[in-house]
């Protein structure tokens, strides 16, 4: 049908639905009226990011208003920050895992709520490249774990279930076929590998702590660059797993 | 001595540290003279009440200019907030272990460059309560992760490291006798159980996804609360294992 959907029974019997961290509700907004025509959301870590973003967005589009700062919709919550431009939403996600599950839950729910069909999600956020040229743009095609594997561990009442992280691949070949049609724009396919911290996590030798070595660094850097890992973020694999388990195209 | 250190053998032979997220440097600013007297530091998620925690702290302290906005530290940089009002620095941490470990990491290092010594830190954030009076204070003795183990597990270079989450039991116990002296403020010690997920960890009827009956989850809270846990939030394993391994005295 192409309706974005929840998996969640208790839903449907609740008299109201309160998105609490993006200041949203089912009683106190007309969800169908605000977002039923939403086609496309890109999310990004940085509220300053995606407010840039949609103004970009408004200008490419050629919508009046051009230049100006619309108004975020979530001015209530500082969680998260959202603009909507045309049939475009873009929002943050603030940095890592937990705080973008938070936010996709509570995005899918609206566009549940909203009726929204035939969404495309685009997360467009920054990542750190690995032997790639600086500046490059990865497509994902696979969002893998720190042990390079395709997968996301979602703890559940205390067990861990074990959720697929595929991304959309027709997608994927769209957007790289966009992009050879921008000059200076390095763009290729490739995994991205994400983790629950920035600085071990990463390999960084310049957190405030590091028990590795320079060399040890560069080999799990080497290994993941073998594995197909091509750059480094904190969201991929929750973003991946959420995103395909409620019918919304996804890619990052 | 007291001193806050970090446990990085790398960090010493950089000519410059550049505390990325803080919009903050060893060589675009004076650590030393900007935060070398720091004592306290409170975080917590939200940064509106982090300058509302600031705010009050100015009005609290006796200090000039109360009821008036101080800078934003981190202005450059939208991904935390920080004010500082006499020896007290507040910051946010946005939501979730990996959002709090980078800010953390940063701090800590700023914290060592500033060569502050005897450095308290707390964190005031939200939670949820278990089994206790809505509005209740907890003041964690011991952080535990979803299986309610006192344990931080972090992965370094793809490697599961296990670290100790205490956390300072006279601090606890020197906040909690405070607490006595306000009226109408329940404050009590318990557990802390930390989780990475908001709607599936926590047992929430309302995500996006939610596989569990209501039973599941009343069963999942109880053995919980049997464990000895009084709240549920986010951060704290991770708050409770960086700042034990840098010399920071701290409570959450």
């Amino acid at each position: 049908s192409g309706f974005v959907h929840v998996k969640n029974p208790h839903l449907d019997s609740m008299e109201e639905d309160v998105l609490y961290h993006l200041d949203l509700g089912t009683k106190t907004h007309n969800l169908p009226a605000m977002f039923g025509d939403i086609k496309f959301v890109c999310v990004g870590g940085s509220p300053k990011r995606m407010r840039a973003f949609a103004q970009f967005m408004q200008q490419e589009l050629g919508l009046p208003g051009a230049g100006e700062d619309g108004p975020d919709t979530c001015a209530g919550s500082d969680r998260y920050a959202m603009y909507r431009v045309g049939p475009v939403l873009s929002i943050s996600h603030g940095m890592g895992i937990p705080s973008i599950s938070i936010m996709l839950h509570e995005l899918i729910k609206l566009l549940y709520h909203a009726k929204c069909q035939d969404v495309t999600i685009i997360r467009i956020g920054t990542s750190g490249g690995l032997g790639i040229e600086a500046g490059s743009v990865v497509i994902t095609d696979m969002a893998v774990d720190s042990s390079f594997q395709p997968r996301f561990e979602q703890v559940v009442l205390g067990d861990v279930v074990v959720r697929s992280t595929e991304l959309d691949k027709d997608l994927a070949e769209e957007l790289l076929t966009c992009s050879r049609e921008i000059a200076d724009f390095p763009t290729l396919i490739g995994h991205t590998m994400c983790t629950y911290d920035f600085y071990e996590g990463q390999g960084r030798l310049d957190g405030a702590l590091c028990s590795f070595s320079s060399e040890k660094k560069l080999e799990y850097l080497r290994r993941a660059y073998d594995a197909g890992v091509r750059n480094i973020e904190m969201e991929s694999t929750a973003f991946a797993a959420l995103c395909g388990l409620c019918g919304l195209k996804g890619e990052s």
